[in-house]
C-alpha cells in the first residue's frame, strides 16, 4: 500500500510499503479520509526523535485520523461497514494494571500511532481495535474527525481541572493545542476563558471566538486582567499550555485560593516552580497524558455544535501531496492552525 | 414601609409593616426592583406552611429578589451605592459546624426569606448581609437577577453531579426547578438533556431551547429515548426534578453504570427505591438543600449569555398589583414558567 | 478432576467433573488451598437462584479462594510457580466500554465463579487470568487469603465513603459483610464504628474489636446512640450493610450534614425511602456491586496487620467434607462469621 | 498577666503585659496548661521574620496550646467551664470568600497567634472564640492536646492525598512536620510509609512505630526502595515534608501512575520540578496551607488511642523556664522531636 513513509530526519516519500491488512477479532478495517498533522509528527520529520523516542526505521507518519469502515472482524458489534469514524490513535494492554484503573493512556506498553516503531496513519488502509474506533455524528465532516484527537487533550485537561459551570479560566499559549483547551474549557462551562500569547495573529484567532478573552503578555500583565475580570479573586482554573519555563513565573497569581493549574504543555527542561506561592492559596497541580476516554464525549460535542473546529482547519492538501503538506506545516506561521491530508 | 403581606392563609395584603431600616456594619441596603414569585410563595399562601414551617404571624412573602443599592454599612468595601444586585435569601450563622465546612446552606440556623418567622423581600427596601449580595453586570436586567435564585438551586444539583463536557443528562420533569436544572446542565457543557414531562406546553418551551430533546412519557417511555440515543449506554446524570413518586419507578434503568442519579424534587412522601437496580450499576445519588456558593457563579454565566433567562419570564406585574400577580400565579397554568413583580 | 458439584437445588456432591486444564497465555494454574463459603453459594444451594440467575446445570461452587501456582501460561511475568496467592473470581472483558473505564466489575459480560453457568473454584486445581491473581504476603495464610474476597466488598464500600481519618461511621448489620464493613472502615481511618444489629451474639463479637462500638437496636436506638458519640452532629458515614428494608427507617437521622450513606447490603424488595430526609442534610448515597481494583490494597492491609480476619474464621472442614461444610453453614448460627473448607 | 513576650532577635523575656481578658458573645476564656514550640516560634525568635512577616512590637510566641476553660462568654453553647480544650490558633473573617467556601485557612485577613502582630499563646489565660476550641476527650492529656496543631497539619495533607486503606506512602523528610505527615497517613490506613532522612536519629525515631519504614537516603536511593516494596508500581502518594530543593529531584520516580504529590514542606526558594516527569505518570500535586476543619478529627483520633505523639515529647519545661525552653529547642538536637511548656 501507498503511504507517506518518513525515511530519516527531514526525508519523506509517499511509497509502497508492508502494513497488516487483515481484520482478525474485535478489529475494523478502516479506509482513511483525513489525518491531521500533527506538532508531534513535525518533530520526528524536523529531528528525528521526541524525548527517548528515535525513528530508526522507516516509519509512517500521522495520528489524527477519522475514514469510513471497510470491514468488519469477528465480535465486533459497535460497528458496520459503511460506518463514519474517528480512532483513538494509542492501543494499550487492556490487562496491564494501569489499565484496569481506567488510566488506560499510562500503561507504559501502549502502542501509538506514529511514536517509534509504531507505524501512523498517512496509509489509505488500517485495521484497529473497535473498542477505539468511534462513530461520528451526520453532522461532522471527516475533517472535524480527525481533528478530535487533538481536541482529546483538551477535554483531558478539563478533566483533571474539575470545572463548574461560571468559573473563569485562564489558558496561557494559544497555540493549537492552546485553542483545544480553551474550546475544551468553554464546553464544560466556564463563562470566560483569559487566553494569553505574544503572537497577535493567534489572538486574534482565539478571539472570534465568544467567551475568549484574549491578552498580548507583550503588553498587559496576564495577573492584571486576571484581576481585573475577577474582582481580585483569580481564576479557578490556569491551564498552562505554551511548553514555555517564563510561563511558569508568576502563575500562582493567576488563580484564585483554592485553585487549580493543569500543566499541559511539555517543558523541554526543568521550570522553576514557586512551590510557597502554590502554598499559600492550596493551589492543586495536574497533569496529563494525552487522554483516556474521553472520545466519546468529544464526539458528541462536535454533533452538538457546543465546539466548532471549523475556523481552524486552516490548510487541506490531497493524500498525493503529503510531503508538500509538511513542507508547509513544518514552516509554521502564526496565521496556520491546523493543517490536514485528505483521501 | 408599603410591603406585601401574608396575613393568613389566602389572605394577601399589601400594607404598611415595620422592619428594620438600619444598615448596620457588613450590611447594605437595597432598593427593590424585581422580585419573582416562587412555588413555596404560593404553598405558603395557598396552604398556610410549607412542612413543619408554619405562617402564625403576617409575613412579607418573597425571596427571589434583585434591587439597587440605596446605602452601604461600615466595612462594606465589595459594593457602593447604585450597584445593581442580586440577593442570596438564606443567612445563616457563619460560624456553625456547618459554615466553616463551606455548607452554610445546612446550617439550621439558617435564617431564609419569606420562611416563617423570617419576613421576604416583596418591600421596597431592605437591608441584607453585603457577603450575600452580588453585583449583576451590565447587561444582565433586574428581572434576570431575580431569576438567580431558582437558577442558582439549578446549579447546585449540578454542582453534585460533577458532569464533564459532553456527557448526557436527563431532566424528569419540565417545571419551572425542572428547566432550571436543565439550563444548568447545559451550561455545564452536556451535548444534551433528555426533558421528560407529560404536558405538551411545558415541553414545548424546553424545547425551544438548543439542547433539550423533549420526551412526552405520555407518548413514549423515557428509557427507550435514553437508550436510543445513548447506543444502550444509559445518560451520565439524571436529575429528579418532578418530585413525584412515579419518577422513581425504573429511574436507574435511565442511568449508566457509574452514573449519577441527582435527588433535586421534594416528593410529598417516601418513595419506593430499586436499590438493587442502582448497585448493579454502582449508581451515585446525589440530594440538595438550596445552594451554596453559586452565585457568582450563576450571575457570571447570565453576564456571558451562556444561559437565556428571557423566554421564561412568562409574565410581569408591578408592585401595585402584588395580589393580582400571586392570584395569576395561583391559577397555575403549563405555559407560564416564571411570574415576577416589578417595582 | 474431583469437585464440589452442585447438582441441584439442595443437592451437593463431590465428584469427577471436567473442567478447563490448560493454562493459556496470560493465565496461570493455581493449586486450590482454601475456599469460605460465601452467602451467596448457600443461597443457590437452598434456592437454586440468586435474582435471574438460575442454576440449570451442574455447577462447582466457591468464589473466595486462595492457593498456590503450579503452572504459568506464556507471557506471565508478576507470578511464578510456587508463588501463594488469593484471586478475584470475576473475569471481565477488558476492552468493553464499562472496563476501559476502570469500573471493570459493572461489565455485564463478566464472568463469575459460581454465578451460573460459570464454574466456582471448590475444585484441586484452577485456571485463572494471571491479572486477577495477586501474590500473599508471607505472614497471610491461605485461610485469611481466602478471606480476601468478602473483604473486598467491605473495601469497595469504603472506597465510595471517602473516609477522612477520624471519622465516625455507622455499620448497620453485623453479619459476615458489616463485619468486613467495619473492618475496612476502621483501616481507612474512621475513629470509630457504630454497629448495629439484634444478635447478641453477633455484637459480642464486633465488639471483640478496637474501635467497634456494638449497639443492639433491640435495646437503644440506633440515633440516641450516635447522637451522644458525635455531640450532636451524626456520623460521617452510614454503611447499610443489613439488607433489610427496615433498616431504611430514620436512616438520614444517623448522618451528619454533607455526610454519605453507602448501600452494602441488597434488599430483596423496594425500600422506602425518605428523600427529604437525605436533601436536608444534602447526604450522598453510594451504592457499590462487588469491587474493582482492590486486591492489592486489601492483601497489603493483612500483610501489615492493620486487619486481622483470624477471630473471623468460624469454622474449616477437609475438602473431602465439603458437603458436611455446606450443610454446617447452611444451619446459620449466629458465632459462625466464616466457614472455609482447607485443600 | 506574665507572658513569654518576644521583645526583639533574640531576645525573650517572661514578663507582665496587656493582653484583653473579656470574654466577649461567642467566645471563652481559657487557662493555659500546655503549648509546643514549633519551628515558626524559634524561627521569629532567631531570625525576627518569616517571609514578610516581621515582629516589630514585643509579641507573645506560642500557638500550640491546650488549657482548661475558665469562663464562657454570651452564646456558646459547646463548652462550660471545667472543660479541657485545644485550641485552633487561627482566626479568619467567617464573612469572606475563601471562608464561605470553607477554605477559611485560605482566608488573607485571618488573625493567626504568634505572627505578628498577634499575640500568641504563651500566657496564662487567653480569649479565644469558642468555634476554635475543641474539647479533649478524657485519655488525652494537655500535653497531646498542644501536640494537635502540628497534627493537623499531617491531617491537613492527608485530606488532599485522598488516601484509600492499603496504599503505601512515601514522607520525604523525618522532622516533626514529617512524622506529623506520616503519623497521619498511617491513621488514614496507608499499609506503610516509607520515610527518607539522612539523619539516623530521626529515622530512629521514626522506625519505632508500626508501619514505618526508615530509609536512610545517604545509603540507599529512595526510589530503589520504593520500587522494591511496590512490586515496581510506586508509592500511591509522595508527601514532601523536608522544604529541600534537593527532594524535588526524581521526586516523580517514587509515584504511581495516577499517583500524588502532596507539598508540605516550604522551601526557601523556587525548585526545579520536572513537568514531564510528572507527566507520564499523570501525577497530580496538591500543596497545603496550615489546615482547615480538621481538629475534630484529630482530636478523636487522639482518643481513640489510633495516634500515639506520647514518644514524640521530647521535653517539657515549667512556664516559669519558658526562656530556658526557647533556648533548648533553638539549639536543634536530631533526638528531640517536639519541646514542651506546661502551666
Amino acid at each position: 500500500m501507498q503511504a507517506l513513509v518518513m525515511e530519516e530526519i527531514r526525508r519523506l516519500q509517499l511509497r509502497e510499503i508492508d502494513v497488516p491488512t487483515e481484520t482478525g477479532p474485535g478489529e475494523v478495517k478502516i479506509a482513511m479520509k483525513a489525518v491531521g498533522i500533527c506538532g508531534s509528527d513535525l518533530h520526528f520529520y524536523l529531528h528525528g526523535h521526541i524525548g527517548p523516542f528515535w525513528v530508526k526505521e522507516p516509519m509512517i507518519l500521522g495520528h489524527e485520523g477519522a475514514g469510513q469502515i471497510v470491514a468488519v472482524g469477528e465480535g465486533v458489534t459497535n460497528l458496520k461497514v459503511g460506518d463514519r469514524v474517528a480512532m483513538e490513535p494509542g492501543i494499550p494492554d487492556w490487562t496491564s494494571r494501569a489499565s484496569q484503573l481506567g488510566l488506560y493512556n499510562l500503561d507504559p506498553a501502549v502502542r501509538f500511532w506514529a511514536t517509534p516503531p509504531v507505524h501512523g496513519c498517512l496509509v489509505p488502509e488500517i485495521v484497529h481495535p473497535a473498542n477505539l474506533t468511534f462513530k461520528l455524528p451526520d453532522g461532522v465532516s471527516y475533517q472535524e474527525g480527525a481533528f478530535v484527537e487533538p481536541l482529546a487533550v483538551g477535554m483531558q485537561a478539563v478533566n483533571k481541572a474539575h470545572i463548574l459551570p461560571g468559573q473563569t479560566a485562564v489558558v496561557l499559549g494559544a497555540g493549537t493545542i492552546g485553542m483545544m483547551v480553551a474550546l475544551a474549557a468553554l464546553a464544560a462551562g466556564v463563562s470566560r476563558v483569559i487566553m494569553t500569547d505574544v503572537q497577535k495573529e493567534k489572538l486574534a484567532i482565539a478571539g472570534g471566538y465568544a467567551g475568549i478573552v484574549p491578552v498580548n503578555v507583550s503588553e498587559v500583565k496576564a495577573a492584571d486582567r486576571v484581576r481585573e475580570l475577577t474582582d481580585g479573586w483569580g481564576a479557578d482554573v490556569v491551564f498552562e499550555a505554551s511548553g514555555s519555563p517564563h510561563a511558569f513565573k508568576g502563575i500562582f497569581d493567576l488563580v484564585c485560593p483554592g485553585g487549580c493549574v493543569v500543566l499541559v504543555g511539555m517543558p523541554p527542561a526543568e521550570v522553576a516552580l514557586d512551590v510557597v506561592g502554590a502554598q499559600i492559596k492550596e493551589a492543586r497541580i495536574e497533569t496529563i497524558f494525552r487522554y483516556a476516554n474521553v472520545y466519546p464525549r468529544t464526539i458528541d460535542l462536535l454533533g452538538s455544535g457546543k465546539i466548532d473546529l471549523k475556523p481552524l482547519i486552516s490548510r487541506t492538501f490531497p493524500f498525493a501531496e503529503s510531503v508538500a503538506a509538511f513542507e508547509f506545516a513544518a514552516q509554521g506561521s502564526p496565521e496556520v492552525v491546523k493543517t490536514q491530508i485528505v483521501f
